[in-house]
């Protein structure tokens, strides 16, 4: 089901922004019995990034609603919110006044076996890099050509692959948030003020160890830090968390917190 | 008029790769009496884009015909040709056998005051910087975020803008290449082995300086040295050549040599 501007309608004017330029926003979200999982956050991150992109802010209000009603009835599905700057004359510049094109799209539930997030995965370490590029960094664009061709590395034998920047900073999964657990215990999750986005499951994960009183450090990791680890993880809205049993022959261990995590975020829907 | 896969329609799926990640590659060509110009090079970039982001080729001599075949009877115009990984399932795996979209569009021909070709134009300096990401750079894919952001920066004061990347060094305009005569005379373009996207008026331009013995530099060029050139001077497929008349308060003049390229490039026509 997809919806465009609130009307079902799988048709986008070929002269929208978002495929013109990647010229939007977008999210992915959990949907459990109607509800939008972690709705708020996700729609301030939506907000974050319009404004780093200088697009016009829907009415937020009446958006909300829209996507409730969209998603009304929905056992366990996937929804993608995408926000254009809209359809326009030709040219890079971004005309004032264009109202922003909305769209929902909602999708099958991904079902992934449960050994992932039961034993944990097996993470590749992908050739390419991320650029450096702060003006685009934490929130969530359009612009995805990065995760296109780092994705395409690996196949099956792999359930995700890890990114760095060019200064080989350690900085994200392809689809998802990385989380260590260090050799002096203490969680860290790598910076995003270069390159990467900041995943909602990765602010829920940092709220709720804040709430067990454990901090988690948001700092530069290298390739060594990842090796020298107890334990990693990573997450996304719609994984969870999926602890890493593998990465570049090493094997991890998946500590009792990491489980705690698990039930946390079982208990969002 | 647009075309998609060959038939008329304004209606892109809004499951395409082209809007989710810009997975796809794009041309802006200029269409005189019917003609697309410089139709050949622009297909033979499409394709080196399509090979670096692993996009499955269309069949190449059924395209070009209905290329012909769109722009039939089309005084002067212009072209975009756009072609995407196509519509495909959810996620940035790039699942093989996806038949890729083509699509067609024709504009009005922008009608840029002459005194820009004739007089020069106000560069601007953008304060947005270009990423160093070596996987994509010089082709010219529907990842166009950074262009959209330094355009923003300055209005119809200036009628381009000058782009450095992060290392500090020069690399283009905002929708056009830059050469440069230098101190010493020689023309000079920069290297865009990191980013930035090699036009095909660039390519014609070295390639008609080559005709006359006049080799073009390709090379690293830094702010000091667009300040120390005699003259500058931005090319794309639209606006031909423009002169640069005044950049960071400084006043270029035009030498006759560029209005010999101006010559060629007008007899494209």
């Amino acid at each position: 089901m997809i919806w465009i501007n609130g009307a079902e309608t799988d048709c986008l004017p070929a002269t929208d922004r978002g495929l013109l330029y990647g010229d939007g926003v977008w999210e992915t979200i959990g949907v459990r019995q109607g509800r939008a999982q972690l709705l708020e956050w996700h729609l301030e991150r939506l907000q974050t990034g319009l404004q780093a992109l200088r697009i016009p802010q829907p009415d937020w209000h009446g958006f909300q609603q829209e996507i409730l009603t969209f998603c009304q009835g929905q056992e366990r599905s996937v929804l993608k919110v995408i926000v254009t700057r809209g359809a326009g004359q030709r040219g890079y510049n971004p005309v004032t006044g264009l109202p922003p094109t909305r769209i929902l799209q909602l999708s099958p539930w991904p079902e992934y076996p449960p050994d992932y997030a039961g034993q944990g995965v097996r993470l590749a370490l992908c050739q390419a890099r991320l650029a450096r590029q702060p003006l685009l960094a934490g929130f969530k664009h359009l612009n995805r050509l990065e995760q296109v061709l780092a994705r395409a590395e690996f196949g099956n034998d792999y359930q995700e692959g890890l990114m760095c920047d060019y200064a080989g900073n350690v900085v994200e999964g392809v689809m998802s948030n990385l989380f260590i657990i260090n050799a002096a215990g203490e969680f860290c999750t790598p910076d995003l003020g270069q390159c990467g986005v900041a995943g909602i499951m990765r602010r829920f994960i940092i709220h709720v160890l804040e709430k067990y009183g454990i901090r988690c450090h948001i700092c530069t990791l290298e390739l060594k830090d990842i090796e020298q680890a107890q334990a990693l993880f990573m997450t996304n809205s719609l994984i969870g968390i999926w602890p890493v049993r593998e990465f570049s022959g090493k094997h991890y261990g998946i500590p009792s917190l990491i489980r705690k995590l698990q039930m946390d975020v079982k208990a969002l829907s």
